[in-house]
């Protein structure tokens, strides 16, 4: 009778690893499919295959429901400004007026308030001329520290607030150490935010409001560089080629077709970008900022964002979707002043560089800025602050470490040390002491960068 | 019979009260006459008087044994250099020579390695003259950015492990910020470390080996300025008198008086200095150092120093004990470049400083550096990082947070804001926006002050 009823169980068992089997293969069979359909396609160049290795590793590991809501930071009383100035009525949203768009979709939420818009601050539409004549009152204060060398503040922050993961804090901390030396080498000002000065511009929309005030409160900068808080450098050597911007207002690291013909939520990041002092910047941060208020507005304008891009999941409206698809409806208004580069890493995306470090290390040399020594390495999605990330935490951890390891090397060589390896934050020495320090010269020539010289 | 133990009772309840009543009457008499005596002497002058309220407020909280052990990070084989350059017979350790004092002692350990010295490394006995023909190579790296101007370069750190305190991290990452802010707006540049480069010199002895690996690597540097982790810039307007230390190599907050005469440990304080670039600077360096290799040598090291100096509790020899012993025992070689400075905060003991900040904001202004709005406010003995400070753990971080947003409401008041309290992370508007962002002058002279510009 035993016997018998465990026949009959062995039979289910292997009936059942049977189906698991053919589940598997189809599964397999359909993304080999998909895959060729894809890469197959042939019409994408060099660049473009970039963002398809990308744009392939980054689903097949993102949560359907990415988290990418920041953290919330505390709630002040509402600072919405209304457009004061009598230059209220300004075609800046005519546009990409979200009220509009939700008006057009027939929404039934009377609980919008399409009576005042919001607004960064009163319109200005003299910045240039204000700023120019401010820069001839103030020869003290240049807008460029060299030729070819404008004055850049590099721009970062995080929340007042301790991080819920207790060691989000510490990578905080290493990743602005990490900042820091950048820009001593390379004469960047730095400002660290940890203030929200509007509410209702909370999360990633936060920088907005911040860009906006820093850029009308000193015009002796050039460029402001936006960078996140989960964005390294690994390239120390690499300086920005501030030449090629000489016609450009607004860079980022992104490519042409993917935003302005597909679309592509990807398409561009905002996590590092360079952004020009000037009424052009002023204009497109209001141009920006409509999808950005807390509730209602966000919620809605995430789902237009995520009907109107491509691949774009669920989610509130986020600052980078909606930069898409500013650009991708307006492109005759902002493109012509929009670079989108890809020929290095003012952003690169951290998914498929960390695990090549060593191939890098191995081959190439810092001052590439590109796939071979990528100047940027961007956690996107790590979140080491919050509770949830988008990716498993040790595996974020662990290549945070190592890509703080990967660009520090390059301070450390200067003075003669480097790490263990790159998993070790112990440092051992590489070049002996000297009586004559100032005959060493250190291989990547970081100790008195021609880019710092005072001209 | 109830009754007449009830009155048993209360008459031995009235009777112990009394005793205690003594008691309490005669402490109170004995402190007063101690005070009397102390403060009624009339021959301290004002400073020092600052010195007997640190004095006071500092052993009456802190606990017998301090654990200054600061965080023991990773070890690694063993860096010691022996003096390998031809110099090497060195009169630096004559009069300091730990070993020499050691054997006087007739200390029986023979595990004592007195064959090969400690040494910071090779010794350089020219270092003005490589430095000052480097400098006339190099004219894009003046030691002087501006007329009374030197080159500053800011030098801090903190250990490359999470802290054990998980809020540790994100008072290190308040820290940092709060200097980036001060260095910012008075144009000078940081170092932070955040690596050992010596396993030797691990804890408050790793600045040395430190700062000599920069100042010799940078001899475009003109002082050194060292910050300890746990102090904050609380006056932003402040600008250090470099005029004032023309003919001096070594700034440090203290009185002579209670260095030179009393030897006191706390006469000075080696948490916020500042070191001109300079042989000199190297000299001190290796006569400081002897003290500070781990084990042994700093264990008999402390004991010397708790013998030798005023009030200092039993622990291992340190580097601010070390110094004022040095300059204590040998006045006549250093103590003409050593400027004890105490008009104003260059490093304020926080004890005394943060129940004072609203009395500050109230009669007082930033700009002041001193006891009236202090340059620094330095958490010593607080250890937030690590598990064991010498104070409460709630006051401490309290009081930080204070003192953090003291110094940050300079900043965000450019802006037009401030912090909703000291008390708060949030921020309220003080200042409207406008459309002639320009014509805002911020009270203090901040956006654009004159220490900063280009001359």
């Amino acid at each position: 009778m035993i016997d018998k009823c465990l026949g009959a169980q062995r039979s289910r068992k292997i009936q059942r690893a049977l189906r698991h089997c053919k589940v598997t293969i189809i599964c397999l069979v359909l993304t080999l499919v998909v895959l060729r359909g894809t890469i197959g396609a042939g019409k994408f160049g060099t660049p473009e295959q970039d963002f398809i290795e990308i744009r392939d590793h980054f689903y097949s590991r993102k949560r359907a429901e990415p988290h990418r809501v920041l953290e919330e930071v505390q709630t002040t009383s509402s600072n919405n400004h209304a457009a004061t100035d009598t230059d209220a009525g300004t075609n800046n949203y005519n546009e990409f007026d979200i009220n509009k768009i939700l008006v057009d979709e027939e929404s039934d939420d009377s609980k919008l308030d399409r009576n005042r818009p919001y607004s960064l601050g009163p319109k200005i539409s003299d910045w240039d001329k204000q700023r120019s004549e401010w820069l001839k009152e103030n020869p003290d204060y240049p807008n460029f520290i060299g030729p070819n060398k404008p004055r850049v503040l590099l721009v970062t922050g995080s929340s007042p607030k301790p991080c819920e993961n207790p060691v989000g804090d510490h990578y905080l901390l290493k990743s602005i150490k990490n900042k820091i030396d950048y820009c001593r080498l390379h004469g960047i000002e730095i400002f660290y935010n940890m203030a929200l000065l509007d509410a209702e511009m909370a999360g990633f929309w936060a920088k907005l409001p911040l860009i906006r005030k820093l850029l009308l409160s000193h015009p002796e900068v050039e460029f402001l560089w936006w960078m996140d808080s989960d964005a390294m450098f690994t390239d120390m050597a690499f300086e920005v080629p501030w030449e090629r911007y000489k016609d450009s207002n607004l860079v980022m690291h992104g490519w042409n077709e993917m935003v302005y013909d597909q679309k592509n939520w990807i398409g561009l990041n905002t996590g590092s970008f360079l952004l020009r002092n000037g009424q052009w910047a002023l204009d497109i941060l209001d141009a920006w900022a409509p999808m950005g208020p807390k509730g209602k507005i966000r919620e809605e304008a995430g789902k237009v964002l995520t009907r109107e891009l491509k691949d774009r999941p669920v989610f509130e409206a986020d600052d980078q979707s909606a930069m898409v698809y500013l650009l991708a409806t307006q492109r005759e208004k902002w493109g012509d002043k929009v670079y989108l580069e890809s020929a290095y890493y003012l952003h690169g995306y951290w998914g498929i560089l960390v695990d090549r470090y060593e191939e890098m290390i191995e081959n190439y040399h810092p001052g590439l800025g590109d796939h071979r020594w990528p100047l940027v390495t961007h956690f996107v999605g790590c979140k080491p602050c919050g509770k949830f990330g988008d990716y498993p935490v040790e595996r974020c951890l662990k290549q945070m470490d190592r890509a703080f390891n990967f660009g520090d090397n390059q301070i450390l060589q200067i003075y003669g040390f480097t790490h263990k390896s790159l998993a070790s934050r112990r440092v051992k020495r590489v070049r002996n002491e000297t009586g004559h320090p100032l005959e060493v010269k250190d291989e990547l020539g970081l100790l008195h960068p021609a880019f710092k010289a005072a001209k």
